[in-house]
């Protein structure tokens, strides 16, 4: 029954944001009682907390399936934006700015996990990237691995990017290839140019991570 | 007296950033009574909105300087960087942080201009590089210049780029040759190469523009 709260939580707030759903939303998805949720949960947050934490490992978990199907950090990078653009397909654009805002508690785990793990992931491409002689060696590595990490949630900011205006995938797709452009070196453009106009794969990583549970 | 009491905050204010300069402060950089002060301004935040307009009009007194002397977009986007070196070299880091988290009218009066002006410059040069083929055809010239907008102010921002790690202007440097690259096309790169390593030239536009007032 925890796992199964979890996972309409998840869902819930996926699609409608934080704010708008109530215990009540998660007890009808669920056909149970709001008594039995407050049997294992005290309230919205300690749900909102595991939530996060679920979410953290199925993306950890695709990240790496997506290290090992990569066969070079460039093709690393432009996979990891078409995973982004399957799991954020349907997911509220408010979500972000909702936790940031209201949830400052849930808000830190995920900025745990940004400065642990997506910085640290996004400087080893660039390390590799180097090494392999497909970026530039004069880069800032450590400059530009948080510029990174700082542009993709810079595109869901709705101050700057509103959706009304901006789709957010289209905005990470700009993103993405005006960043590698900036780090390529000549050798890496020769690469990336045969391969960037090719039609994204299906990658299907996200529905085995989370029936990794 | 006005105009003496605006150019002393501004100058205390850049130096010490906003919150640790008080109206005493004021009064003794100019020896005059703090009676004197208050004849013409209520309190400090009426100060700092005059500052705050006093300092975007030398900004965009320099801005346009700039784009006269520039021969294209690139070296414009070059002088720019130049310019802002030699403007924040004595710039406490803390101001922009200040100003957003503890005044938050006076910096409402900077996001009005940032996006009034700033944006739009970035815009023009954009468009200008794109139609002198220096730049990609194929960029979205509305994201990307937001992207480079909110760059400039990220390198500011000492929960990414804490100043005891980095120098605000190498970062600002780093960006602006990756964000070039990211736009620029083949001819644009080539032209680019041959003056990227060019000692910067002194401009000293902004004394010009601090004494036009």
């Amino acid at each position: 029954m925890k796992e199964r709260i979890i996972k309409s939580a998840l869902n819930l707030f996926w699609r409608y944001g934080i704010r708008s759903v109530t215990m009540d939303d998660i007890a009808r998805d669920l056909g149970i009682s709001k008594r039995t949720i407050y049997q294992h949960y005290s309230d919205k947050e300690a749900i909102l907390a595991l939530v996060i934490q679920e979410e953290i490992r199925t993306q950890k978990c695709e990240m790496e399936k997506l290290e090992e199907l990569a066969e070079n950090p460039i093709e690393e990078a432009m996979y990891a934006t078409v995973q982004m653009q399957e799991t954020l397909a349907d997911m509220n654009p408010t979500l972000l700015y909702d936790l940031k805002k209201y949830y400052p508690n849930a808000w830190e785990l995920f900025q745990t996990y940004k400065h642990e793990y997506i910085i640290k992931n996004m400087r080893e491409n660039l390390l590799k990237g180097i090494e392999m002689g497909l970026y530039r060696p004069d880069i800032d590595v450590e400059v530009l691995s948080l510029l990174r990490v700082e542009q993709i949630v810079l595109a869901f900011d709705p101050t700057v990017y509103p959706a009304k205006k901006f789709n957010i995938m289209h905005v990470q797709t700009q993103f993405l290839g005006h960043f590698l452009r900036g780090i390529l070196s000549e050798k890496g453009f020769e690469y990336y140019n045969t391969i960037k106009d090719k039609p994204a794969t299906e990658l299907n990583i996200h529905e085995k991570c989370q029936n990794n549970t």
